[in-house]
């Protein structure tokens, strides 16, 4: 933790709430005070070190949910370490991420909870936190799941995809529910009718469509839907609250808006590749779609109005990445000529902060909502607020100094995630991170990186924050 | 078939879409033609058997699409012969049932549909025709289907009930739809969410809750609706027609009227007991609750308005009995101390034309709704129309007189299914049937049995008539 | 009345629910007897009449439930005479048709009545009915409605549109669905507000927008929709029922569909205008637009195919034609340079039997469909069920012998109307009527017409048969 | 404007995004500073006057977005005028209100609101602005919006109900959207068919119902729910934004549900009368229901549900009080044996954020919600954030110190308002204002009044800060 005094003078301060001219004041890795710009309060602070924002933004670090860096998946692993990839979040102004430690089928949670905290220890730039992903749901893992919520761990990862791998049947994802309705965990759902889904896979190869386009062609997004629906109806029997991740079909958005409407605690997540990306890229040449499989699919552009309209609706309340990348040389590749053997997943945790202020810009949403989805709902979904997702008086000093008006180019030359290819290569933006502080360290310092691995903490987790 | 002419006279003809004073003319079995009353063709009529119908109602045999003689099951078997349940449909003024043939897992449908043909041959006392259960779908299974469509048996049923029994996963749903969508069957679906009930069933035992009213709690309506619409969006993948049995619940068909406003060909049946019965009976003391164990399992009262709503907006288009009965003694009780051990399924194939003309007057349903969701259309749906299910020129001669003024309570001590108790007894009910014809031979004449166990035949059946 | 005897042989005989091979044989006017092909029963039959209908539909009389004989609109009249628009109709297949009288504003219901029976009385070539049209609501005509109901007037339509001419306020609309809900009278609404249109109207003449393409535009979709739901309200709060005229934008069938989800009996007509013509058809040049000038007007094509999935699904159970012909030279000119002095209204009942018939070949809609919204319904819907919309023993021998297989092309040229153009100019379509006869009389003899003023009877009406 | 310092010590500073432990500084009336509590920036800090808000919330000042201080109506005027109004205000933690100028049929806009400027200049104890009620939209009219728009008055209000009074046609409705449109004013419309609840108020005084329970039987929830969807409707075509003031039926709801579904920026209001009261109370016997004749109507009981759902879903954004208050004694007796005579209104100013405290207290809402609904939406909604509804450096230093323990009782015994009942008396509530600041000035000190008529200032409002 850092002893020093900081202080940022002249920016525009934007919470989810409010936009404000406000020195912020940082003592002790926290922040300290916020005071009005020119008044006879704020003159006579001093401090360490001062930064200039003027012109800037001012913004809370961006929370990550959904990442999975080293992730075993397909019989290779995601090509972002948690150190290569929490210095990229830094780099694209998030300050904290949350991973998902993975259960091995016939063990237990403890045993990969534990190889996660190892794989992280001491490499991270930045904070970070884990959800569990439950891949063999019964009577001991039930019983884990209590202690991991005391712990810190207080959400819970089901599929109804990938039979086989990580799948969990009705009767097992209606016990975690249960479970977690007891202990108040949050059931996270990848909802896609996998056992569906493979028949159309098996059919669509047996039938020589092995090109990544038909990825997103089986990946039916009536069966996207079809299991949103059921892990909502399960969810009402158990009483349970329910988190959708990379929620990408606009008739799936639909369900959840539906059951939203009755006022039940249903919360979805998309992603920005949902957002900006569609099965145009999934239909690239060369097999250059692959760079673009991952699930739920792309979709056709036209659900992108519709993603759109429910981040504004709060139908939708979470902008995550699911930072997943796969070298498109050497990993990617395993699917060439059948589309079911690449890996899943896309290199994004750097980019979020930066695409969603381009939506900004393009009047998708507003600056407040911005930060509401990206930094302080996350943190109040997974139990981090206000330390973490918002400038206040006593949260950790996780301070992005942000340049509204630079532009830049994504690309795969001037990124810092560990994978050869950018899912966005070319696309121009406006708006750049500047400067960021994680716990009051400067950690990125006028675009340059001067953190270190080891700074970022473990952040062990409260309950989710909509609930009760 | 029979010679002699027939004429029914000075009755009130009633079909789906007619009410006429008309008079009945029938030659070798089938209507021959209709005539005024009163006018100068029908006077000079004769035949060898004229049959007053004077102040009665002559409507078309009715249609039973949905029956389980003999049925094995939970290590039992259906009480009712296809000689005592049919002979108990023609008292009840039913000319033709369709019974489902049951492939065991592992073995062809052949030898199912054999075998049901073998129990059924020379034993029936009116028509039928059989339905598939389909309880192992695999890649020949599916070509089968095929074949049993060319040869009559146009309708497949699955389950997503009953895990370890008749349940079919989702793959092998979509792989049966699929296959109907070509070959012009239509599916035939019980759904209800039997993976996530059985975890249910499990914690109701293990807490003490045995009692048959917790088979009406555990088989949750939220479960009810979750396979509905789970069903309909796999038929909509599969590109498929889709029916719905046994609908209980008013959430299920809140799923079906929504798919059905789309304009997409689904179709849903309920069933006398969901609409006159309800969880008071399930809740009847001293274990008598096992006589309304069926599933779907009877529903709140709540819901039988839904219920007779979704038959008058044509969101429901078809009243069959599920009739499958298991005596009380000797059969019900396997499940005392344990519900889920009771055999499921009530009698009612003698009570259906009395109960919905009881909706008559009650003034739930008009006349001719009637017979249409009794008669017209189940005969339409299972592609044996117009030989059934109306009366026309060149229809078989399957003819209910029908008294509407008389009154009849029902009872175990009146009625002919083989079966030691009544869901309705004591139940009074006005009208009564007075006379049945099958292809013009009098089955039961005032009242009295005339028929025998061989009349009736079986009726192969071409697809469904609401499609194309 | 005809004291002939009558014989149709070898056609298919269709009528709402059944389609069968059956001979028709008539006696005084009435449908004495129907008999299979080749029975016993009809082979003897003799008759002073036979027609072979071999290879044809034998199909009832088309029931027209809205037209405008003769209407007063906009300083000038309709341009069919009772006498040349029945006369057309029967040329089409139409034997039935429910005109408006009107009623003044400041007048007697009895007055308008009495001035529609003088016009029609001795001049008509089919049968007719008339609905009345409240200008005036208002104690005294509220009372004149219940004289009305008992006299053969039994439904009343009211205007959303048109302030200043027919409009009624939202009161008057209460009261009068009040006094309908007691005496059995069925309200017919014209829905559109009419008050916002006219500000819209107003705007555009007022920016130079003066073109028939603009009567579309400013008459917009919502606008529809919007009175359509609160023609529903209003009927609900007065506990009536409501038929709603020429439903043409999807939005509008949509408040249908959802009030007839809730089992409320609310009914709705489209025309064939809205599911052939659309928008495109008002953009023609050189004003051509005119042609197509009625209101609610015609919509962009889109909705066709809601319109006809609303067919299907029953949420519009009607298709009148809405005739109301204004010559374009010398009538429709009166609007050259202000679209809203264009007489509103199209030609029509001529071309309602073969457009539906086209329907069934281009797989809109089924036969037995085609029959029920053009025959069957608006006979029950307008209490002339079973006398006229269906051919079944004791009903009026109103008959059509229709040629499934011959093609035609719609035109000024060849049609009967009195209208200088056809809005289906070079329209080819399949199907034409052969042979007409209108209570056992040929009207219609191999398309010559062999009818006279004055055969065609007023028809008293009983109340809707789709109520109680 | 205060040039004092105050500091206050040791509360949790409640906003509607944040709960934080800090202390507040605040400087020539506005909030200059906040900062964590024991941190080495706020320890030193000195004030002319320390407010020790230990185990105290401390709140931003409540915004009140809906009174009517001295309004005529019925020929009699609300009971309060802006210096009691206001004073009372005070007294409930509000610290703002927007009150309505009201225009008189056939005179300018500029006229009435002049008057309502003089009204409450000089007069009031808290801060205040202007609605624009529109009683006569013209050309005239229309223009003067614009100027008032620049003018700081950015909000009109319209009538669907009242006619004869305020009531404005669908046409004016639809010109004066248009309008606000444009120039960017917010529509607020009193939702309810006031042309067909007329006709039920004379058919309910003609048949002697003339008792208070019956104003809330004629003002039927279909006619809020269908004016609600007019509003809508009419907005959507003219392209303008909409608030819906004091929504209370369910129904009505509904329809802003949908709408804000589609993503349009369509507001809904509420009032604690609909969340606590209901037709029970309009029921009291010995015409005691008078008191809660207020329109639209209080509800039955069941509606408190749906519109406590809708505020935590944030369908419903705002609650107001709609303060207008008529002494039992010599105004609400206007009406006894006619209740359409009563004055409409209820008090309410004072208890607003009392009962509000207690929903969160009972669980209905968080206490961030509270703060939302009650500060910050509507500050925000009516253009006066972040000056008013928040705690923020730069905001004006309204704020409350709110005791949540001490427990209260509602009762015109000790209420503020000048007014001879209280709608609540009696009601036991937990939670209590302690301390008011009005830009910085103690005005309520410990529950002592020390404010003044004349400090509170009229406050030119920006426009809608939801839009674009």
């Amino acid at each position: 933790m850092s002893s020093t005094r900081t202080l940022i003078r002249g920016g525009l301060v934007i919470t989810a709430s409010d936009e404000i001219h406000a020195d912020v004041l940082i003592e002790d890795g926290r922040i300290a005070a916020l005071a009005a710009q020119g008044s006879a309060v704020s003159e006579p602070w001093t401090a360490d070190r001062i930064i200039d924002a003027t012109n800037k933004y001012v913004i809370p670090g961006g929370v990550d949910a959904h990442t999975h860096m080293e992730l075993p998946f397909g019989g290779t692993f995601a090509s972002d370490t948690f150190e290569t990839g929490t210095r990229a979040a830094a780099w694209g102004g998030t300050t904290t991420i949350v991973d998902f430690a993975v259960q091995s089928v016939g063990r237990p949670l403890r045993e990969g909870l534990d190889a996660w905290y190892a794989k992280a220890d001491g490499n991270c730039a930045v904070d970070y936190g884990f959800h569990m992903i439950l891949s063999d749901v019964n009577e001991s893992s039930l019983k884990e799941m209590d202690r991991l919520v005391e712990e810190g761990v207080t959400s819970f990862k089901l599929f109804m995809a990938y039979p086989g791998v990580f799948y969990s049947d009705d009767g097992q994802i209606l016990r975690a529910m249960q479970r977690s309705a007891t202990n108040g965990g949050l059931i996270m759902m990848h909802a896609e009718n996998g056992i569906a889904i493979d028949v159309l896979v098996e059919q669509a190869l047996a039938e020589g469509r092995t090109d990544p386009r038909y990825h997103g062609e089986v990946r039916r997004v009536l069966l996207e839907a079809e299991a949103t629906h059921r892990a909502i109806q399960l969810a009402r029997v158990a009483g349970a609250p329910l988190y959708v991740v990379h929620v990408s079909a606009e008739e799936a958005l639909a369900e959840l808006a539906a059951a939203r409407d009755m006022g039940l605690p249903f919360f979805g997540e998309t992603c920005p590749q949902y957002l900006f990306l569609s099965t145009d890229n999934l239909a690239e040449p060369d097999f250059g779609g692959a760079k673009y499989v991952c699930s739920t699919p792309l979709r056709p552009k036209e659900h992108q109005a519709a993603l759109w309209r429910g981040l504004r609706t709060n139908d939708l309340q979470v902008v995550s990445t699911d930072h997943c990348p796969f070298c498109f040389v050497g990993q990617k590749d395993l699917g060439r000529g059948d589309f079911s053997k690449i890996p899943n997943g896309l290199p994004g945790v750097e980019n979020r902060m930066d695409l969603l202020h381009q939506a900004v810009v393009d009047g998708h949403i507003t600056r407040r909502r911005w930060i509401e989805i990206a930094c302080a709902t996350p943190a109040r979904m997974f139990g981090m607020y206000p330390k973490k997702g918002t400038i206040a008086p006593g949260a950790d000093a996780d301070v992005v100094v942000y340049d509204p008006h630079t532009e830049q180019t994504l690309s795969v030359e001037t990124h810092h995630m560990n994978v050869d290819y950018s899912a966005y290569e070319g696309k121009r933006v406006t708006g750049q991170v500047e400067t960021v502080l994680s716990r009051g360290e400067v950690v990125i310092d006028q675009r340059k990186f001067t953190g270190r691995a080891g700074h970022g903490q473990y952040t062990p987790r409260g309950t989710c924050q909509y609930l009760g």
